[in-house]
């Protein structure tokens, strides 16, 4: 179980059931889920997770599913299940179909193997790569 | 320097030069970088890297430049320099601008933070996300 | 289950059953955990690993507390779902607060996202960082 | 050099100065690190990233110190090298000792390893840890 | 359980049907374990993926066995849990003694603990290290 | 540079100079690598690291060889270009063939691709690889 428990929300204070219900308001969904409710043993990291997490996949210069692909993508390679549970949810909820979780698992496992070759290998820069601005 | 040195084409023998040349025609580019070079020290990892890396990355269900934002965030959340070197060149190549790379590096920021906290909180999985299938 | 099952007090060696005393004496506790008995199938590891535990964990400039906390900080980072049950419980017996493990989580994200955004943004490190001799 | 290049104080707008301002008042110090001009490259992430830090680092259960050893913890297990390199300086200019800090390097190394052998032998977690509220 | 399911034998394509009787063939075994039936969902990443672990784990400079205490340190380090199951397993089917694998995991947990003083202490390169070719 | 500088052989206290005695007579050089200096700055660092290194190193039921492929798998997982530049001459000092190497890396991409694709379809362990005692 999560290291306090999770806070469910008709044992929520008001100002934790404030920041529930803009998750759920903003996510359009009556279901909050475990990671919200563990974080809500400390109300401060609660509120500024949420508010950064909905700044960062609002849509933009990239749509939110691509965003959503690119937290997979980063869980994946950290090996954190319950991310990897929850926000392959999220994509299948925002779209993604099956062929796409699968070229972008594809994509990850290749982007992992290149990495520890290049490493391994002590590959140096090109000169041509170190000025892209 | 790469662990076997970098083999240049001139020096390359005609595996190791056709692997090449089909890199660049595949990338229609006439610029060859130092990764493949540092891989020819082994023409059967060459090969098969290269063979993986053009099925993985091809357009399919998600397109070219998706992928690359993809093994960029893979690529920073291992700390691989010259992987994030070659990739943002590669990104940005495939029409990325200055805006979608800012938006990727603040998501994989923002997904090390919760895979963090997600392992750390040790959250357990929800039921409904036991089951996407 | 570990690879190799777990070692009983009942059934150790002798000489498995003397570090597993000076453990419970050293930790003033009569409960080993799964962690020592694992180790117990390869006699060395477990000598070697308890003698550097014990060391490295003994008060010295730093406190066991934020020991704990530090290895609670790695921990997290490295996904271990084992070391981070058991040293959230041994922060737990040492003092820590639920208040202080919060806050600590809260830095370990952080860092995580900031070095992720380092990684990501190539960022040069500052002249005058580079001495602090 | 970063992806974007960074923004000299002289070179920014209004926006970023005043977050730039911030920064060097709220640390007390005329110096401001690559890391933050590289992030001025997109003011969104400048803006919420040192928000974020600026809440996280203050002092609370955990003293700033404690907070920055953590940071260095993280960073020494990502193998992050500008955050290392910045958060050591960080560290002493908070008066951390080359003693604590090489006991707090002994700890992450200890971490690290420990990390490593308990996912290896697939050490399962003990009943008692699995509750801790 | 696996994203997609497992594709059992009896529903498999013949394509997949194909891959998966070179897998049990190559093998020598009339078992096929969960990943290889989790990677059917996409038979492209099946296909790929199956080929290049042929290649790669086939007997050439260094023996079969070798190789998986390689891919065994690996997964430690990356806490693969999935992958420290069934390469235990593949590492025993070739002839690993429990004395072996016992060494591989000190090896493992002293390279992690290394890894992290180095990168901590952030030591320089020493100048006959950069040149082995 | 290394976090409190190098400690060279002239400048060292009678106790660093006798462990780095015996790092040099044990491993049959005359050479005292960074890694070594740097950790000098915590004499019990520099003890226990070393003397747990030799334990762990020497040769058992794995040879030294293959003790330092295993140590370079790790290194080049954690991107740590320290350890790759001095494990690599390690290797090479020890008999480890260019060929050896390229296999080694070939074997550590696969470990590394593979584990994410473990993890990022979230494949479950076979009941049968959950036994193996």
């Amino acid at each position: 179980m999560a290291t306090f428990g999770l806070t469910e929300y008709a044992d929520a204070s008001a100002e934790v059931r404030a920041i529930y219900d803009d998750i759920l308001a903003t996510r359009k969904t009556d279901y909050l889920n475990n990671f919200w409710k563990a974080l809500a043993a400390h109300p401060e990291s609660l509120r500024r997770t949420w508010e950064s997490i909905k700044q960062v996949m609002a849509p933009g210069a990239l749509d939110p599913l691509t965003k959503e692909l690119i937290y997979l993508a980063v869980s994946a390679t950290n090996q954190c299940g319950y991310c990897l549970a929850s926000h392959t949810a999220s994509a299948l909820a925002k779209g993604a179909t099956k062929e796409m979780l699968s070229e972008l698992l594809a994509v990850v496992g290749m982007a992992n193997e290149t990495n520890a070759l290049a490493g391994g290998f002590q590959v140096e820069i090109d000169e041509r790569f170190k000025t892209h601005a």
